[in-house]
């Protein structure tokens, strides 16, 4: 064992124990409080691994799980950008590409690398497991909001276009589990849960 | 899509929420509050990834990863039982035994066999997977407990013997991570962290 390249290691498994404590705007199942990052990792990459029959493409699942237990790890310095928060969203991708550099930057140079690819790779979404790691970035807090009839799109007064503009880039990676995403958020939007805003052509 | 198996699917997905709220003893780095069971498989799985080149054989990683990430479900009914409670470690195999059989029961039957024997494999510490996947249980409690410098270990009056009889699995996943983990026990029995209960022959 070359010590210094395993403390190294060590040294960004530890920092990686503060994702713990950046809370996201979802609610846990109940409501009681809200979800932390690293317990959406873990929920997302148990999903990658369940669900991938209902992939669009074949991809190496290992490195989709990976994806989604780091892709977060970024908001330890940047904080977590809620998805409808356009202020926010205009910083977003440069507060994260800093946090990218120091927190990737504490590993050995390879996994360094090989991490930061990886978080580059997830970001941009055109890979198979980019792809399907995305779908269960969405659909992870849509099952949970759902199960909590709506309660956080009731708390922001999320509209449907903007419910829909964040999860149709599912259909990139799964067209059924967009299709049922789509049931999902009609079903919500009947509710009130979800704002209607679509223009209706009579 | 079949949705009867998709559901299902989904219901387990939903039911494994409530890991996020079995805590645990160990304490997250700063000792804030406890670290839950979705915390600890996250950082677990991830652990894996990151340091698999210590392992002692060559292993499935995504098997390894997701065993990692079920491997406590069944404490979301018979729930946590500490290394060091005895009386607890006797009741401990039935009442998971009987949540296993609930929980891996929600899947449609392949996945439930599947899981199940996952989750039976990982028990059993016999495989390449539940071998090195074993390492991480042992090692991420380890290290949050030394980054708080022992305060779970003080806080339970643990003995030498007791963290040894525990850790010493971790030497049939990687003599590498077990050597390490030896050194890290030794420089926490000298600081008065971990009971010294050796019986020294002079």
């Amino acid at each position: 064992m070359n010590k210094e390249r395993f403390e190294k290691q060590l040294a960004f498994i530890l920092e990686a124990d503060k994702e713990k404590n950046i809370f996201r705007q979802t609610h846990l199942i109940g409501y009681e409080r809200r979800e932390n990052d690293a317990e959406h990792a873990w929920h997302m990459a148990m999903m990658i691994y369940l669900l991938k029959e209902y992939a669009n493409e074949e991809f190496d699942v290992a490195k989709a799980m990976m994806m989604a237990l780091v892709h977060d790890i970024v908001e330890i310095d940047a904080g977590d950008t809620y998805a409808y928060d356009t202020k926010a969203l205009q910083t977003q991708k440069e507060r994260e590409e800093k946090a990218a550099d120091r927190l990737f930057g504490m590993l050995p140079e390879d996994q360094r690398d090989e991490l930061r690819a990886l978080f580059e790779e997830f970001e941009a979404g055109e890979s198979a497991e980019a792809r399907f790691a995305r779908v269960m970035d969405n659909f992870q807090p849509l099952l949970l909001n759902h199960a909590n009839d709506g309660a956080d799109w009731r708390a922001h007064e999320v509209k449907r276009s903007q419910v829909f503009g964040r999860q149709q880039t599912s259909s990139k990676g799964s067209t059924e589990i967009w299709n049922y995403t789509r049931e999902l958020i009609d079903a919500n939007v009947e509710k009130g849960n979800i704002i209607e805003d679509r223009q209706l052509h009579l």
